[in-house]
């Protein structure tokens, strides 16, 4: 994809219309009230002109080389065509606003292959079908390639989804907020154009500072988990993924098409890639904002400077519950402000200056903070009294917002209609204000959260080269040779020896007398389950019975399942015995493209009752696997309580680890669990554990 | 406090200024460009006249027998005198604007205690001082009586904080919004006329269907509890308390001079009185809007229509998550309405009607919602596409809205600047419209949490008379006599055994040969712990013994107890020893003002770790302690998991109850708890117990 798509020189509108209701009237309005650069050529049969601009009968008689952007704004069935005229023209990119394919079903889906065929072979780029367009605020581009009705300020956030409504709506909030937005594209069906080739561009154009997304899931999650992550680094990705909840899910899929799922991948990949993820979208809009003109702050220290004290309680309630600080202020700057501000303002953090604190006491306060070493960034409240210069408050609070070394927010109360000079001076000086200060808080809390996510250094995996990878994939080919959807015990053992996860030591054994032999071996007390393919229930049957302390105990449990359960392919599997320890679960699941989930918690009632769960995806570092350990909520449990010992947190991570690298090396595996896997002080072992192929 | 505040025929303003930006020339001008229906009174010693208005040199100058309202804005020093001079002119209401009184300090405080007592010697009513002042839109009034800046519509939400800011911010975003407001009530210092005096007129007034409060919290808990329980019975209030944070409450006390700590008694108190709690301002302005001209829904059941698909999936995850059910249409809904929207169109819920929709199947669709029965609420997501006739649909809409039948709320996505008239035609019909999906969607579930939160009957507490509150008192005031700050064992049991709460059985013994007897009376297993003023840290000291299975042991631990601990007033205690069983807490806090905080959750790692407790307020009915039992994360443990038996939950329920009786009978009990209760499947036994007074 290159910059003839969203910096294009000339536009053609197939289906161009004089009818003012039509998409194919509106698109070149839009083009003519945006002040488009380059060239637009309006395709009518009929028509001498459109919107006053010279209209031709066909794409051919267009007096040009190459067209830039097509768009087709005509029935589905009349698209192959067009994109074969396309083709011969050299228009380089189609955008096809008309719907009528995949979209509604297996005859539009044939229509769909048939166009993406024909552009495929003349190098044609199609953008959508289905879909809104694109627009660019570059003075130099000024493109409205979109039938949409936001008129954008030119600014540094650029937006993508494919969902052109919820790109609407976060577009429109931009531009009630007053704030500058720079490329939008909304490509609906997506059948060529992606939305990963959308971010990798949006990444290189250096007027986008902020990229805003919004997915129901991810069509191209391996593609976009490469670009993500490239892209992430150089600039701040914000993005919300709806369709959280399984209703939501499915009222996704009725209108994208895709799969009713609740997927919980795509906000793993978000934080993996350092995408910072919303579950709100006004949250998300208000946070972009901040992100467009202020730096990233370098740590949680909030400095706070108020002229009304409630608000900056509620403030003071946001920033603190989303984990921020506010230090007290260093006695030299408390002596610095006291001398220039009321003496009955309250010089601490919050500073309040008092309804009447001038522009003066702002700025002494501001400067205050920005030199104090423990505050990372500013957050000001600032209510507008009549009888105040709320003006030169404003001119103060964007001299220090441009000084660009902390991030300054605020929470601007006012009524715009009335002070509307002040209101201009901070929207002009690029500071981000806010009417509520929950809002105010938590873009400033954002923030830190993202200068978290970005200082977090997850480190690339751990490779454990003592691993039997042949081994194990020897064992798997043969299962699914033999059709199993599961692998037998001694496999499933197999394999987590040849990865060398710990497993209470076993043995697989034929007859009772072997088992007491084996029981002998491994040392008392043991358990023992049946192994038989026929028998599925193992404990309801009676095919289990644990804590055997002795050879006879083992014998007679064994003579027993063999007479109960009566199938020829009885074996018996013999394990230690493990009481005690701290019962925890990991588990990996198949994402197709994505890699496999890996999840991990504390077994019995936490899991089942209090789902305290965590999941990351593979391949998972040790940075991560320790981030798993420490999230659940039952974490100081796995660090002892109550004067208990500890669960040995490092053999956890590292069986982690091998597992994220073993279902990496065997994604034939579908799923797997260990469960329990028993930790102790001084190791860990899984004491079951299953595979799905 | 009557009418004459909130509905002044004549207002007199002394320390009225020419000066522009002066607070004195602010009201009357405030006043006159709102229209105040009644007299204007400017008294200023030099002034002919201010603002075009007659001004006197003193109050007794005015020519009228009384005076409804008389603002103050003078130096505090000079406020008793005027405060006399009021009095002797007959003024009914002083709103005393101006600062530094309590809020200053000592010097402050005396000059406002000055004022109050001349107020009431004259039956004067003061707001304030250090306040705004107060609104009233309604148009036979308009009352401006306050120097802020926001210019309401007139409408039917009122509003009371004492914190100015914060009054501010809400009323002007309900200014934001188009939505129109009622009075306005903010207090400052309050005093003298408190909230609960206020939340009370606005109970009563016609005008107010809806009342947003804002508390740093309650000065006058006792007080409040009462009125809002009156009032919230008649109208929806939709309240915030703030300070929640640790930090957030210290900066509430710095601004309001009041305690800084969290307190958890004013949500509890809210949810007795059936009042909205919201932790987000933005939030609670927005459900206001939609309290403020829609029904309150009979239900949960969302029916959604939209002409989008992205917006209607994130208000879908929205409304799921806060626990709405968007439930499948009926078949014969299904059936009615395709023979009326497009064939393409999504015919279920939420239903998509499509961008091309037209006002005709926006009506169909909410027709068929509004006719099914198994639907409460209707959730509109409306984008404004330029090809269809959208002021169509908002005339539909409104008309559906109108019935008043099921709450209609509008996810309105557009440029209010180029559909105005759409915009207008919602507005005006009383539909509220927000602008973000998410948005809608929370105001929409408030509407039904407060649904839920009217139609929770909690019931009267239940009276155990089998109790002997006269013993437990006696042995109350005992203690007290003698200086003790907790009760001795004997006597804890005593008075749990006055209130019938069931312990595990137990004795108190003086000699190792007693404690022998003791236990074999009581039966084995027991414990046995030293008990002696001068012995705090029980176990640290070898002073706690448990399981004992046979009275040598018992002797002997006695014995061994006596050497080591070798203290004159040693006595055993000895008590039954419960095995197994959950181990459950439960506590009592006095809340000055309020009663007593009672605390439920499971004990050990349940508290410690997971912090999973729950609190009430005395008294606990037995559908609050119900609600407490299940409202645990770990609820579902005490039902019973793994196959393990249940507790008793009756029993429990009682306990809960007969505590809640013990601590409101005994209100000299500071803390009390119960620690650790042993709840089996057939009974619960308190093990041990404290109680501080």
């Amino acid at each position: 994809m290159s910059d003839t798509l969203f910096r294009p020189k000339s536009v053609a509108v197939i289906g161009a219309s004089a009818k003012e209701l039509h998409i194919g009237n509106r698109v070149i309005r839009n083009l003519l009230d945006f002040g488009f650069k380059g060239d637009i050529y309006p395709i009518n049969p009929k028509a001498e002109e459109i919107c006053g601009v010279k209209a031709y009968k066909s794409i051919a008689d267009v007096p040009a080389d190459h067209i830039d952007v097509a768009h087709l704004v005509i029935p589905a069935k009349a698209v192959p065509q067009a994109v074969e005229d396309c083709g011969k023209k050299g228009v380089r990119n189609i955008i096809i606003n008309s719907g009528g394919f995949k979209e509604i079903g297996p005859e539009g889906e044939a229509i769909e292959k048939d166009f993406l065929e024909r552009a495929k072979k003349y190098g044609i780029r199609i953008f959508g079908p289905n879909c809104q367009g694109i627009i660019n605020t570059d003075p130099e581009i000024r493109a409205y390639c979109n039938f949409t009705f936001t008129k954008p300020d030119p600014g540094h956030i650029s937006i993508t989804a494919l969902s052109g409504g919820v790109a609407e709506v976060i577009h429109q909030a931009f531009s009630q907020m007053g704030v500058g937005t720079r490329i939008y594209a909304s490509n609906g069906n997506a059948c060529d154009i992606t939305i990963p080739e959308i971010v990798r561009y949006l990444g290189n154009d250096d007027g986008t500072r902020v990229i805003v997304l919004y997915v129901e899931g991810l069509r191209d999650a391996a593609a976009f988990k490469a670009v993500a992550k490239e892209v992430a680094a150089k600039k701040p990705i914000l993005a919300m993924k709806a369709g959280r909840t399984e209703v939501g899910a499915k009222a996704a899929s009725s209108h994208t098409g895709g799969l009713a799922r609740v997927d919980i991948a795509t906000e793993l990949i978000f934080k993996k890639a350092g995408i910072l993820s919303f579950h709100d979208e006004a949250a998300l809009c208000q946070a972009a904002a901040a992100f467009a003109s202020q730096p990233v702050p370098k740590g949680k220290r909030v400095g706070m400077i108020t002229n009304t004290g409630g608000p900056a309680v509620i403030a003071t309630d946001v920033l603190v519950e989303a984990g921020l600080e506010i230090p007290p202020l260093s006695a030299k700057a408390v002596q610095t402000l006291k001398e220039k501000v009321y003496p009955e303002a309250s010089v601490s953090n919050p500073t309040d200056l008092l309804a009447t604190g001038t522009a003066a006491h702002y700025r002494a306060a501001m400067d205050v903070m920005m030199a104090e070493e423990n505050i990372d960034c500013l957050y000001i409240a600032f209510v507008t009294p009549f009888f105040v210069d709320t003006d030169s408050i404003a001119k103060e609070i964007v001299a220090v917002s441009q000084q660009k070394k902390k991030p300054v927010i605020c929470n601007l109360m006012t009524d715009p209609r009335q002070w509307t000079r002040t209101v201009k001076i901070l929207k002009d000086g690029g500071v981000p204000c806010f009417a509520f200060p929950g809002e105010a808080a938590r873009a400033t809390a954002a923030m830190v959260r993202y200068s978290e996510l970005r200082s977090r250094n997850i480190g690339e995996p751990s490779v454990f080269n003592d691993v039997d990878r042949v081994k194990a994939e020897v064992i798997l080919q043969k299962a699914k040779a033999a059709g199993k959807s599961f692998l037998s015990a001694t496999d499933v053992y197999e394999i987590l020896s040849a990865y060398r996860i710990s497993v209470a030591d076993w043995r697989m054994t034929q007859t009772p007398e072997d088992a007491e032999k084996a029981a002998v071996e491994i040392g008392f007390p043991v358990v023992i389950k049946a192994d038989s393919e026929s028998v599925l229930h193992k404990s309801d049957m009676g095919g289990v019975a644990v804590n055997l302390t002795n050879g006879a105990m083992v014998r007679s449990a064994a003579e027993g399942m063999k007479k109960k359960l009566n199938t020829p392919d009885l074996k018996f599997f013999i394990q230690k015995y493990m009481p005690g320890g701290k019962e925890v679960i990991m588990g990996a699941k198949a994402e197709p493209g994505v890699g496999h989930l890996i999840m991990f918690g504390l077994g019995g009632i936490y899991v089942e009752v209090l789902k305290d769960v965590v999941f990351n995806l593979t391949p998972v570092t040790k940075f991560e696997a320790e981030e798993m350990l420490s999230s659940i909520k039952a974490a100081p449990l796995l660090k002892g309580v109550r004067g208990e010992k500890g669960a040995d947190q490092a053999k956890l991570v590292e069986t982690l680890q091998r597992l994220s690298q073993l279902v990496s090396d065997l994604p034939m595996i579908r799923e797997m669990d260990l469960n329990p896997v028993m930790a102790y002080s001084d190791g860990v072992f899984a004491v079951d554990a299953r595979i799905g192929i």
